[in-house]
Order: structure tokens, then C-alpha cells, then sequence
């Protein structure tokens, strides 16, 4: 099996480590500050990742106050709270409901581009799903920044809906806990599915 | 900027251009043919990435018949066709809505966690929350493996469901063609958001 990633793959082994293969999801962090500098650097990594007609719909809540992270962690389940209170950054990551009124700007040359989604339910179901495409990529350019990413989805969605968008034009779609490794950061790494279970052919 | 990403991101040079920074969708396909063996390494390579308590609901199917990729042309858009008829391999990624039937082998120690998600509504939603983050990181394996995506989601989705997942148990996510670029394979980068559109503090 390493034969054949070894082979196949031109990604290097030490980005491979770095982003998949000994990444893990962070339970606890290190008391070390994340510059917004740094988050810079990872959108600006990531930004150019594709989404469905460019839509690019995610949008990015730093929680640098108390005042603002206090009331975040009041919506998450009680057994997210203390990562997210310990954490050195913590990132409330959401879906730009009204995408489209970017689209004359990075999708000039269809100028319908913009009309293609007047519709409501269905701008928000491609903004929910491109975005959660960028959220896949800010994990992977946070761990391309050396840092660890502990993303969350149990708390109480139309709370943090309702207390950091009233004006309803975003949707969360995931709290992100972003620093160096604590203390006893993880456990051992869960199984995963073989190839032969994932991939068919037809 | 350069100097920021320069200073910020551990990931190197070479990977950021390999994966984001010079990576694009491809358009047209030179005539070299993708192995399942590549498939298999660009696999091994992203199934470490994160999903809800490690849920991991992708499916693919690698159209490698001419008949199953006919079916498939076939609910596509018009404009989609050329395509994924021209490119070395054709994949067809979904998310399996009964994902929770494997979680006592892959998330053991919350004996419940099956039970969690007998809610069908529930499960559907999740199911495709994290498999559309899964379908991320496979753009991001294949682009790892030196190869181009070209990922589609303009097509029949219900006449898709029903041809190749005629038991329900499946959605489709997204159709991705894959290989090496052809002749004139993409049109100049689309603008991206700045940071200051995405990224705000509170």
C-alpha cells in the first residue's frame, strides 16, 4: 500500500503527512496565539480552490472578543464547550445566502449568471453545499499552516443563526477550534473505510 | 502577500502550486488513461481527512463501461456532454444515506452513535454535509496524484438517483472528470473574494 502511494502520488511525503496523513482533529490546544495574519495566508491558500460557477459563498466570523465567543460557546452542545473556550481562535464559518449578488464580479462572462438564482431554496442549497466545499478546504489550509483544526457541528443551529445573522442572509455551517496541539490532544486514530468498501466500478 | 503566505504556511511552495495555487479545473482531457490503481492512492490519501464522528458517507463509482458512462452522459446538461465524454475517467460521487449501518465499526467506542441518526431526515442531511466535505478533499487527492478534476453538478440529479441508485439508498453529489489537461484546458483564473469580503471579526 505505501508502494503504491509512494508511486502514484506527486504530492511529496512530507505534504502528505502534513495535510492527511498525520493531521488529526485537535481536542485540546497549545497556549499559543493564531494571528490573523496566518488566517490570511491560509484563505489566501485556499481561496483559489474551485466551487460551482465560482460562487465562493462562505464566509468567515473570527471570534477575537469574549463578548463574541462567550455567546458562541452558550449555542454549542455542552460537551463542545471547553474546547472551544481553551482554543486560541475559534471560527464561526457560514454560507453566504445571497452568493449571487457577487456573481457580475467573478463570473463576468455569463452576465444571467446572477438571475440563474433568483430562486430562494435553491441559492441556498448550492450556497450550503459550495460552501461546505470551502469549509473541506480551510481544514486542509489550516493544517498547511501548521496548525490543528477541531471542527464542530452539535450545537444549536438557528441560535447561532439568529444571535450572528439576524439579518438571515447566513447560515453556519461549522465552528472551527484552530491552534497548536495541547496536552493529550487526541486519541488513537478511528478506522477507516478500505477502498474496496468506498469504490465501485460500473 | 507573497511574503505573508511565504512567512504563515508550513506547506511547501511546490504542494501550494500543485494543489491550489497553479491547480485548475480542467475543461478538455489529453488521451492518457487514469488507473484504478491511482484511484486507490488519491483514496488512501484523503480517507484520513475529517468527517462527523468519522461518519465517512462517500460513495464513488468509477465509470470505466461505455454503457454506464452513456447512462451517465445522458442526465447530463447539454453543455456538460463533451466533457465527461473526452475525459480518461468519469466519476460518480454520492453520499450513502445508510452510512450509519457502519459506525459501530468505525466509531466503537459511542456504542449509540448508530441510533443517533434513525431519523431519515436527519441522516440524509448529514450524510451529505459530510460526504460533499469528502468530495472536497478527493479534489484536493486527485490534484495530489498530478491529475486534473473536473467536477460537474449541472445534470438530471432525480434521473441520476434513479438510474444508477435504483434502491434509494444513494445520492448523487457530484460527477468528477478526471485526467491530464488537453489542448486549451481551461480559460484564464476567475477573480477571487479578497479577505476583507470573507473574513470579518467579532
Amino acid at each position: 500500500m505505501t508502494d503504491i502511494l509512494e508511486d502514484r502520488l506527486t504530492l511529496s511525503r512530507e505534504a502528505r503527512d502534513l495535510l492527511f496523513l498525520e493531521a488529526r482533529t485537535a481536542n485540546s490546544f497549545a497556549d499559543t496565539a493564531v494571528s490573523d495574519e496566518q488566517v490570511r495566508a491560509i484563505y489566501d491558500l485556499v481561496k483559489y480552490a474551485p466551487t460551482s460557477m465560482n460562487q465562493q459563498p462562505l464566509r468567515i466570523v473570527l471570534l477575537r472578543s469574549a463578548g463574541a465567543r462567550g455567546r458562541l460557546i452558550s449555542h454549542l452542545a455542552r460537551a463542545n464547550r471547553q474546547k472551544s473556550e481553551e482554543a486560541p481562535l475559534v471560527a464561526l464559518l457560514a454560507a453566504d445566502l445571497n452568493f449571487h449578488d457577487r456573481l457580475p464580479e467573478v463570473f463576468p462572462h455569463v452576465p444571467a449568471a446572477r438571475d440563474m438564482y433568483r430562486d430562494t431554496a435553491l441559492r441556498k442549497q448550492s450556497a450550503q453545499f459550495n460552501a461546505t466545499l470551502q469549509l473541506a478546504y480551510f481544514i486542509i489550509g489550516v493544517r498547511a499552516a501548521g496548525l490543528c483544526a477541531g471542527p464542530i457541528v452539535g450545537y444549536d443551529e438557528a441560535g447561532i443563526n439568529h444571535d450572528f445573522f439576524p439579518e438571515g442572509d447566513r447560515c453556519v455551517l461549522a465552528v472551527v477550534n484552530i491552534g497548536l496541539p495541547g496536552a493529550d490532544p487526541w486519541h488513537p486514530r478511528l478506522p477507516r473505510l478500505s477502498y474496496e468498501d468506498v469504490v465501485t466500478v460500473a
